[in-house]
């Protein structure tokens, strides 16, 4: 299998309560591939500036990234500045240089295009769609995109989401997307262009699914991993992609299960994403503490019977409350 | 068993999106006794006003809610008045009038003494201190508060914690009592003095259960049922309390298991409560219709192996990644 990604290569100015740091590395693809490139070969397509630090192509090299998609053009890399205050779910844009990435192209190098799993980040909606027309017959195709599409660029976005899988994308963008309160709604207008799975990122109050299907069996909802402390939220979203798409592509199967199971692995992704920031802490996590906190999930979400969390007690049916411990 | 309940029986204005009531059966205590009621006997220690209509008594008394302590005082019933706005999260409130809850003191029939699962709901904690003096040994007291209580009865507020084993709190709450955004050190501030449980109400976003212990090992998640429509959040947490010490009186054990089982519940009281006006909807529902949501509730969070929700499959070991259908 091997996975693609296109998107931003990002230095990044970020403050938190917690700290700050100053042309940190960042950018969607950037998070997206450090913790996809865990699971399996990741090609990335993006572009930087000639100011780019080497130390940052050694990074991805070393991870296994293949970069022969990542141009290098004349000019300055794009630079994002963001503030969070108390309350993380927020960033607060200081800055957006796009710089280089103002006329970014994505080429995709002859051998890509076979890429089985394809994670096509938040970038311009025409882009996204040329990348489609480049790939040959991937096997999962997921997509996020942000409130300036939404806004600017409707028909576009439309057009790619028609020709997507998956659509990952957070509770504000769904609900602006389609235009109602209800996410539920907001899931039933997005999945009828087409896609068979919406992933409704939630920052620390988790993750949901929503496919097609009676909603009482097919709901799914993973909590957010609990942290003693986020020190930036920067790229949750992304590192969310990449344990989900990563898992998938690595699982090589796509079932309603591993759906499930790739969701939490993308929220224990990005709870390692937001423990550090920029990249910190992503650099250092290995598969093993990624499937460490997965097994824990289990029993965060463990109230039954049937769970090996817990012990067993069938008793619980047809109003016959559970009154028995063995 | 029995269950004991003292807070506030109300009639409330209330205003959403959805529509409108006036003069509608509201209050703490009367969700939760509608709700709890449905499980076991619920014993009521409330006050009301002369112009507390007839019907909602015997609403309560078919119920088999016992309302020898609900008294009768000279005056109007207490009354609120709220809006709530798309954002169905923050209720504003209109208008508060006591009317005969200012100088409501919680007196316990003589047979009330020896209720078992007690519920605190939102008042006085100095009222909620003088209702733990009456009662002999129950085997589990709850306890909700609010913000006001918080910022002006702080030291009684922190006695009454002290004395209870469940406290059922909302997110904000919780951190303000604290003084902390960390919800994991807020509960850590709160289980330290004494609770074994704190239950944190999230609205749309679930409950969260912190107990002592390590925090992989303990921590516990149940989102909210996802619902079509909400039409009026008053008194979503009340019902949610109801459905929590309602199980656990009725299952009759206070174990990890059952106390989770009974934060589903509590979600499905909810989900229940804030589809209608008022209580509406609670008004209507049965211990099946319960169950059957609780049954749900296992698919919303199962992605394991071994909950017979997902088929078998047993090779996610050790980064051995699960590649198997069967």
């Amino acid at each position: 299998m091997s996975i693609l990604v296109v998107g931003s290569v990002a230095l990044d100015d970020i403050e938190t309560p917690f700290g700050r740091v100053q042309g940190a590395l960042g950018g969607a693809a950037t998070y997206f591939a450090a913790v996809a490139s865990l699971y399996d070969r990741v090609n990335l397509v993006g572009v930087v500036g000639t100011d780019f630090p080497g130390q940052h192509i050694d990074f991805l090299v070393e991870r296994g990234v293949d970069i022969r998609g990542l141009q290098i053009a004349q000019g300055k890399t794009f630079h994002w500045a963001g503030r969070y205050d108390y309350d993380l779910n927020t960033a607060v844009t200081l800055a957006t240089d796009l710089n280089v990435f103002a006329d970014f192209r994505p080429a995709l190098p002859e051998d890509y295009r076979a890429s089985e799993y394809v994670f096509l980040a938040n970038i311009d909606p025409d882009l996204q769609i040329s990348v489609l027309e480049q790939v040959q017959a991937p096997r999962l195709i997921a997509l996020d995109t942000m409130n300036y599409w939404i806004e600017h660029k409707r028909e576009a976005l439309t057009e790619a989401l028609r020709r997507v899988q998956v659509v990952l994308v957070n509770e504000a963008e769904a609900r602006q997307y389609a235009g109602t309160y209800s996410l539920i709604e907001a899931a039933r207008a997005i999945l009828s262009l087409g896609p068979q799975a919406l992933v409704v990122k939630k920052g620390e109050y988790g993750a949901v699914l929503f496919t097609n299907g009676d909603l009482a069996s097919t709901y799914f909802f993973a909590p957010a991993y609990p942290l003693e402390r986020v020190a930036d939220p920067t790229g949750a979203g992304d590192s969310f992609a990449g344990g989900f798409v990563g898992f998938l592509a690595r699982s090589g199967r796509i079932t309603p299960r591993t759906i499930r199971q790739a969701i939490v692995h993308g929220s224990v992704a990005a709870s390692f994403a937001v423990e550090g920031f920029s990249l910190e802490r992503i650099r250092n996590v290995t598969l093993e503490d990624i499937h460490r906190r997965y097994q824990a999930f289990r029993g965060f979400t463990s109230f039954e019977a049937s769970c090996p969390w817990l012990e067993t007690c069938e008793r619980f049916r047809e109003v016959e409350l559970c009154d028995s411990e063995t």
